[in-house]
């Protein structure tokens, strides 16, 4: 395969225009909208602006517990002179204000109650006294206003709450139940098709012949599809034979909305996936090996309007593959912004090579240094070297204007671990 | 309820030691394992060390497309030199070597194909030539070993891959998938019960009569209990009477077993919760009133064994009781580290005040300025203000030995959403 130098590839074409260049063949793209019940939402893909159909509050309401007032009737009160008024009642929350006001006379209020007619601001427990029962003595000024939450202060009647494209966290799930939404139209996920390709896989489950390996691609994709809110669907394991590969990429074709086919995707005599693709429609494959390590032997495609991406037959290669060219394209299809991911800034314990020209992807190990981190890169770490990849607790990716990265440099590197 | 200021509570203890008082009287906690399918177990927490029950590779393998030969019989050569070789045959891959090499002989071989016997390197078929049928010409001399990759050189066979307490990533089953393991160990989450109570709050779909709002903090909460793994049960709501309110904590705490209950839990006279709790067993309330805002009414008692959260009524106020609390609870039954959170470093563009002694979150959109990044406190900012949660790109935490953040002071900032 010799796929982690890039040997026979006549050219290699950067990550960022390689992506331009799919996405222009692809064209717009929009995926079909489904209606689902709010406490379903959770990660979903906004389809649509949400307005709020209500005021929030719904009504004046106490910001605090204490007694509604005219505010005006307060003036000139202190602790030193304190002002006496009738109470003349009490609102309960949850119901409605039986009650009314007017001058001279309190209202006992508790926070979130509605206000009463003929009052304009709450004045605070502790700002009050009761001598006797049904008599209150306020200790200090209010303003119009004091302590009341306006109706529709929060959130306005027919204002836009939550933008298209947003995926729902759990306060935006909040915020559609706050508003009395009972369902939300949302993205449709894509159904991303996943094929592993080659003669010494074996399906997890059967036992392993000599010569032979486990799958280890096809779940790696089907997590992460998984992970970024797709919908996984396994099309198996096929065999390096042409005709194989040819029909389960096509039946792959006619029920996934993308492909994700690995191995076999390199310049090598047994690297027949990209002619094969080629062979299934147009515009075909638009890329076919990019400046990016270790993913070199990476494809891009389009057919009949559907994206196939060709990963890397190693697993590592494969995974970078995913994050720098099906992360974006799933992103696009969703209509979502990439969630933001966390990194810290570390010291590197080591050099760490790599091409100018070439975007490098290195898995390290990351640790606290005092108030600070550190990071090293893994020793093994080859495009076939599985463990690297749980052994990593972060990853650093070097872009393609700086060659290496020096021992002591401070970096950004990408935590996939709780660190310790 | 007063509850963003504390008033009322006597003594307001910090957040570190009131976890440290409530996991004590938790005591030690184990969770049950369950056994499930690695295509499911994503996300999962590992409930025990995973051993690889095989070597990878399984059997030494060529690291190159090129031929197998004994290394010992290229020294000397070079382009100006190349040293002939009887091609003995070919090993493909997903095969056993049916053929030998032995003094003299090469064998052609794939990436990945079995290294066959009597031979201890490969050379790279770029550093070969073939002038005829059955020749090749070896350009360079290698090393025994050379682009051959061991039997158990990335994993070897008993070695321990995965570690007890891990969140399981797409790599980690893909590394499950690659040692065989069609099955494994994960902790079966905790049943987390969230019940409302307030007579204001409206079941989601029922209409909203005067004086009543629809409840947001169940919603929130069960959500954030899915997104961390956990299994979320809706109790409802409850209305503020305590026979009631007595019933549904007694109900939740047969069926889950954690309990979120939300508001009536501050010091006032409709706050029933805390005294009800303490009525349902020992040792009950065992924190109430913490330095955190806005969320000092919060409570964390156990009953029985089962760990109780009373979470503030404002929403704000119950997101970051959970976020304070809840998590970490979880993240301990769970027996897993809490996963990094993106953040980043701002620059203040306004100033934030907070109260030395108490932990303060504050709500802050986020935008890039350059290469850098700003930060600048929302406006409208109350715990009852619903807005404020959706509206927030980030999140500011204010440690208790800081008295506010000055205005143009660079703090690190978790970011909620993708940054414009």
């Amino acid at each position: 395969m010799a796929e982690a130098r890039g040997r026979g590839f006549k050219e290699l074409i950067r990550v960022e225009p390689a992506l331009q260049r799919f996405f222009e063949a692809l064209g717009e793209t929009s995926r079909p909208v489904e209606q689902v019940p709010i406490m379903n939402a959770l990660g979903r893909v906004l389809a649509s602006d949400v307005k709020s159909k209500v005021d929030i509050p719904p009504f004046d309401r106490a910001a605090m517990d204490g007694y509604a007032v005219v505010a005006e009737d307060t003036f000139g009160s202190s602790s030193t002179n304190p002002l006496m008024f009738d109470i003349a009642g009490r609102v309960d929350i949850g119901g409605k204000a039986k009650v009314r006001g007017g001058r001279g006379r309190a209202v006992s209020i508790v926070t979130g109650a509605p206000i009463p007619p003929d009052t304009d601001a709450v004045i605070m427990l502790e700002y009050t006294r009761k001598p006797k029962e049904l008599t209150v003595e306020i200790l200090k000024a209010v303003t119009p206003g004091d302590n009341v939450s306006r109706k529709g202060e929060d959130v306005q009647k027919d204002s836009v709450i939550l933008r298209r494209g947003t995926v729902l966290k759990p306060q935006d799930i909040g915020m559609l139940a706050g508003i009395g939404s009972t369902t939300v139209d949302v993205v449709l996920p894509p159904l991303v098709g996943v094929l592993s390709t080659g003669d010494e896989l074996t399906q997890l489950g059967d036992a392993l012949e000599q010569g032979k390996i486990y799958d280890v691609n096809r779940p790696v994709s089907l997590s992460l599809i998984r992970e970024m809110g797709c919908i996984p669907m396994d099309l198996g394991i096929c065999r390096d034979d042409p005709k194989a590969v040819a029909t389960a990429l096509r039946e792959g074709l006619s029920k996934a909305d993308v492909l994700l086919v690995s191995a076999g995707t390199s310049v090598g005599e047994r690297d027949i996936v990209p002619s094969i693709v080629n062979s299934l429609g147009s515009p075909g494959v638009l890329v076919h090996g990019v400046a990016i390590r270790p993913a070199v032997p990476t494809g891009l495609a389009v057919i009949d309007g559907k994206p196939i991406v060709l990963l890397p037959g190693f697993p590592v290669a494969a995974m970078v593959a995913f994050d720098a060219f099906v992360k974006p394209l799933l992103n696009r299809l969703l209509g979502s912004e990439a969630t933001p991911i966390p990194k810290v800034k570390a010291r590197m314990l080591r050099r760490v090579p790599s091409h100018g020209g070439l975007r490098a992807y290195a898995r390290v190990k990351v640790r606290r240094d005092g108030d600070n981190y550190v990071a090293e890169p893994l020793r093994v770490s080859g495009a076939g070297v599985i463990s690297s990849m749980v052994k990593a607790d972060g990853l650093l990716i070097i872009p393609e204007d700086k060659e290496g990265v020096e021992e002591g440099e401070v970096v950004e590197v990408i935590l996939l671990r709780p660190v310790k």
